[in-house]
């Protein structure tokens, strides 16, 4: 199990949410080598205004202890917003793993600033499911990041 | 309508919560001189690891284009972990009015850094309210804010 397998579930995860008419962001948590936990983003499908993959990744892994979370891996399709990126330094998971950064750059400072392991794939698979997406329905990614 | 009119809402979100047996933290969101949005941190009463008060609340308000952010105050009863503040911060709501920070200090220096209006007022029955619930259930609270 490589990162290469991690994202490439967290790109299903985006596949499925774009098959369903949503926002084609997937992610996936990761702990002892296992997917624990897998959401996409939900706005659409859940009329929801917090339902980011990151965010539908952490409730479908339901609640746990915090000493949970300290050991978790998250990879995510796309740069997490300062809200997912506020969730994860909430939860202190210590490391994230992005598919890409140029269609949309989020908190990676912020989190690196407080110490969170952050690493870039730049994974071309990613790219372009946001990038058709961006061109597509402009007005939906818009609201998705709050412009 | 004033600060203490709408703070005492989000006390009543707050009550509710604890009443169902909950995290007694609530939340309203104001635009215009109007409640649009409230809610409380429903831990658990839906098993959720990301519905704090102020996600609810964002929640409950519904999927609305960006601008509709851009005027709301919200009004939270204990002040807002890295993740509420993310979700602000996302947003771009301007203004956040806390009811106390006595119990809990979350993000209010980054919010202040970026831009956004606090303020803190040191409400005594939202003091109430958080310290008889952490003193009970302290195990609770510690797994509300990852710890």
């Amino acid at each position: 199990m490589n990162d290469e397998y991690f994202m490439s579930a967290a790109r299903k995860q985006a596949q499925k949410g774009r098959d369903e008419g949503g926002v084609p962001i997937g992610c996936v948590l990761v702990k002892n080598g296992e997917i624990v936990g897998a959401g996409h983003n939900r706005r659409v499908q859940r009329d929801s205004a917090i339902l980011h993959a990151e965010m539908d990744a952490l409730e479908t892994t339901g609640r746990q202890p915090g000493t949970f979370y300290k050991d978790v891996t998250l990879y995510t399709t796309l740069s997490p917003c300062a809200m997912c990126s506020g969730a994860i330094l909430l939860y202190g998971i210590p490391s994230v793993v992005i598919g890409e950064n140029v269609s949309f750059m989020g908190e990676e400072a912020l989190l690196a600033e407080r110490g969170v392991t952050i690493r870039v794939l730049d994974d071309p698979g990613c790219r372009t499911l946001m990038q058709d997406f961006v061109s597509q329905r402009p007005d939906l990614w818009h609201e998705d990041i709050g412009r």
